[in-house]
């Protein structure tokens, strides 16, 4: 029995978010049916975390135990010759049996898109929040780097179960190591957020406060105070979901 | 009454094309509808040529009659706002009497888009075709720069309604202005073809046949015996409308 671990990218855009739901096309399922018919039985793939409908990934990390006699390349073919062109598998690894997916996760960086121009051109717009008014970028980093650092993000937690990317409780306080937005050119920008774990909502919810500090809806003085209330109603509207990309997910170095 | 020209994007993928059909969603057949609420009367838009179901534009020019008295500006905003994302109004000017997009035009340009490498990015599928067998791109090119020049395009003319975007008749007879591959980077490329007129399906017949001698089925002696032979069977299939994109469309600079 060998423990497998997939690297997938897919365009969340034509799914109910990854996880296995009955009778509705996820990520999970969609890949989980095709090794079942590889395998011959059903597999259980364990992901790495949850992303809602319509997110995004280029780095999403699954495991699986497999008893089947097949190198890693060749599964990586039959896989991807199964799947639907908005699933891809990266890459195939045959890895220690200690690796767990989401136990194993140290920390994930989410990657948060929008174009803050006139015309948004037709085939950005599945992976692109176009912000109309005129943003205050300056103000937005200001409040990204306010984030670095352990905090309680109960304020930009949304209501549901609770994603348990880590194994021990520790409620809604979570650990942000990297934050900034990069201009990538001709009006396009990125949040960027790396962190030990993310909340329900988290990326979204903080997007979405983000947007009404840039468009002077709320000082950076509000955004702070925002972050200490603890307390979800404080915080800004929920970012779209299909500007959000799960861009990759950091383990040690010995799994 | 002003003559409007507008300068439009798209992305095909949803649509069943440019032109007007009964019942099924089309590119002029959205902007029409939102024109008449606009204008509280039938408008009828010009397009200077059709593009078939899947195939996108990011230049695509067409005209219609106004007599409403509204600044360009408003009225490129006004149709934004009305239009879904996938279709976007760049630019709206006031012509002059004489323009008409179809009659008007000198030539075109357009781009075939591939990518030939393992996989491709699932956020690039809709507008990249993949071609998983190494290509000869060297040998490609060769076939590309035999067409510049006026040739009988017959070979990759498919059956069909031939769209009238000249005055004269010329039978299958085009002129092609410019012609080449480019590596856009990270094994993607673009087959660029400018002519005076494309006949139905010329375009991806020509890459379709192009693929073939890529592939080492078809030498570029016989890509020149195809064009010589006039006749459709003796070229290859027609690549998939997806990888195609009408880049510009060039006028008379009085117009």
């Amino acid at each position: 029995m060998r423990n497998i671990r997939l690297t997938i990218a897919y365009d969340g855009t034509d799914f109910h978010g990854w996880q296995l739901q009955p009778d509705k096309p996820t990520i999970q399922g969609e890949i989980e049916r095709h090794l079942a018919t590889i395998h011959n039985q059903p597999i259980t793939l364990h992901g790495a975390g949850r992303t809602d409908a319509g997110v995004h990934a280029v780095g999403m990390i699954a495991n699986f135990q497999s008893d089947r006699d097949i190198t890693c390349e060749a599964l990586r073919k039959s896989l991807n010759s199964m799947l639907v062109p908005s699933i891809r598998i990266l890459a195939v690894d045959s890895v220690a049996h200690s690796f767990h997916a989401r136990f194993s996760a140290l920390s994930k960086t989410y990657r948060y898109t929008f174009f803050n121009g006139t015309i948004l051109m037709p085939r950005k717009r599945l992976y692109t929040v176009h912000i109309k008014a005129p943003l205050n970028i300056d103000a937005m980093n200001a409040c990204l780097q306010f984030l670095i650092g352990t905090h309680d993000f109960a304020s930009f937690e949304n209501a549901g179960s609770r994603d348990p990317d880590a194994c021990s409780p520790r409620g809604s306080t979570r650990t942000i190591l990297e934050a900034a937005i990069t201009h990538d050119g001709n009006q396009f920008y990125s949040i960027t957020l790396t962190g030990d774990g993310f909340l329900r909502h988290m990326v979204r919810n903080i997007a979405g406060t983000l947007f009404e500090v840039g468009t002077s809806g709320r000082s950076i003085a509000d955004f702070k105070a925002t972050v200490a209330a603890e307390d979800r109603s404080a915080a800004g509207p929920t970012a779209p979901a299909h500007g959000l990309t799960l861009e990759k997910i950091y383990y040690p170095f010995c799994t």
